[in-house]
C-alpha cells in the first residue's frame, strides 16, 4: 500500500482545501464525494438516500453501539444504513489498496486503522469558520453570524454522532489521530506544503 | 517579539526532546528547568519548595478557581503557591520579550496568549511512552510496565490539575493549541526538521 492520508475536519475549518492542495502537491488521488457515487453503483439505493444516511447516524429503536457490540438488527432503516456504511467501508478499502490517496471523512481513519494511514484532524475557532463559510458560499450571505454558527454546530454534531455510532471512537479525540491542525489564522497553502514535505521525506526513508 | 514556541507535553511523549532539537535547529533559546532557578532568585523560597509547588496545584481550603475568578486567599500555602506561579509567569513574559525562544511547560501558552505564540501539544500512546521512559532513565529498569504506567499517569494527572487550576483551561484540549502531534511511531528528529522548516518559512513571510 502506498501513502494513505485520511482527513477528518470540522465544518468550515478548511480541511477539504488542505486535502485537495496536499493531493495536488503529492500527485496522488483525492476522494471525497466520489465515494458516494461508488456506493450508488454498488447498492440498490438512490443517490439521495445514500447522501442522507451517509451523513447521519441512524436512530435505532433500541440502544445499540455498532462499532463495539452486536445486537440483532430488526429495524429496516437501521439495517439499510449499516448496509450503506459497509459498502462505503469496502470502497474506502479498495481505493486505499489501489493507489496512494487522500480520503476526506467517511470514517476512513477507522476503516483503514490496520494499514496505519496518516490520520489528520483539521479544526479552527468559530470566527474563522464563519469567515471561511462566508468567503466560499454565496448562499451564506444573508445569514447572521448567529445563524451560520448554528448551522456549523449542527453539521459537526451530525458528523460526530455518525463517526461515534459506527466506530465507537470519539470524533476529534487526539488519540485517534497522528496530527491535529488548528487552521485559525493559518495559511492552508503553507500547511499543505509543510505536510507534503514531511510525507515525501517519510516515504523516501522507507 | 521574535518567534515564541510553547510546548506542552504528556510525560514520556518526547516533547522535551522535540523542543531541544527544534531550538537547536532554529538557533533560538530553550527554557525548561532554567525557569525554576530564576524563580529561586526572585522569591524568598527554597529550590525544593519551588519545585514542589510549581509542579502541583495547591489544594485550597475552599473551592477556588484561580484562572477565572477571585476569592480572598487566606490559606498561607495557597498564597505562596500563587506567589510562585506569578513569579513564574513574570519570568516567562520576560524571556519571551528578550529573544526568540522555546518554553517547555510552565503554562507558557496561557501566560503568553496575547502574544500569539506557536502552541504545540505533544502526546503519544502508552506503549511508546513506556518505551521512551525505559530508554532514557536507568532507574526505570526494575519497574514493571504496570508500575511505569502508574507513574506516567500520576505525573500527567498532576500536570493537568496544575494547568487547569491556574489557567481555567483544559489541558490538552485542541482548542488551546495550534498543532497537536502524536509521537507514537514518529521520528522526533524528523518532526523537529519539519516544524523548523515551517517556522522559518512563516517568519520569512512576515
Amino acid at each position: 500500500m502506498g501513502v494513505v492520508i485520511t482527513i477528518s475536519r470540522e465544518f468550515g475549518s478548511g480541511g477539504r482545501e488542505l486535502g485537495r492542495r496536499l493531493a495536488d502537491k503529492l500527485g496522488i488521488a483525492y476522494y471525497d464525494k466520489e465515494i458516494l457515487l461508488e456506493i450508488e453503483h454498488k447498492t440498490p439505493f438512490s443517490k439521495e438516500y445514500i447522501e442522507e444516511v451517509s451523513e447521519s447516524r441512524p436512530i435505532p429503536l433500541f440502544p445499540i453501539h455498532y462499532g463495539n457490540s452486536w445486537a440483532p438488527v430488526t429495524d429496516p432503516h437501521l439495517k439499510q444504513s449499516i448496509e450503506v456504511y459497509n459498502a462505503q467501508a469496502d470502497i474506502v478499502r479498495e481505493l486505499a489498496e489501489k493507489s496512494s490517496c487522500i480520503i476526506i471523512g467517511r470514517c476512513a481513519d477507522y476503516t483503514l486503522r490496520n494499514d496505519k494511514p496518516l490520520r489528520i484532524f483539521v479544526y479552527s475557532d468559530m470566527p474563522s469558520k464563519i469567515a471561511r463559510c462566508r468567503s466560499r458560499e454565496k448562499d451564506h450571505e444573508d445569514l447572521s453570524d448567529k445563524e451560520i454558527t448554528k448551522r456549523i454546530k449542527a453539521i459537526d454534531r451530525r458528523r460526530r454522532k455518525y463517526y461515534e455510532f459506527y466506530t465507537g471512537q470519539k470524533w476529534g479525540d487526539r488519540n485517534n489521530y497522528d496530527i491535529l491542525i488548528n487552521t485559525t489564522n493559518a495559511n492552508i497553502k503553507e500547511l499543505a506544503d509543510l505536510l507534503a514535505g514531511h510525507i515525501e521525506k517519510k516515504n523516501n526513508d522507507k
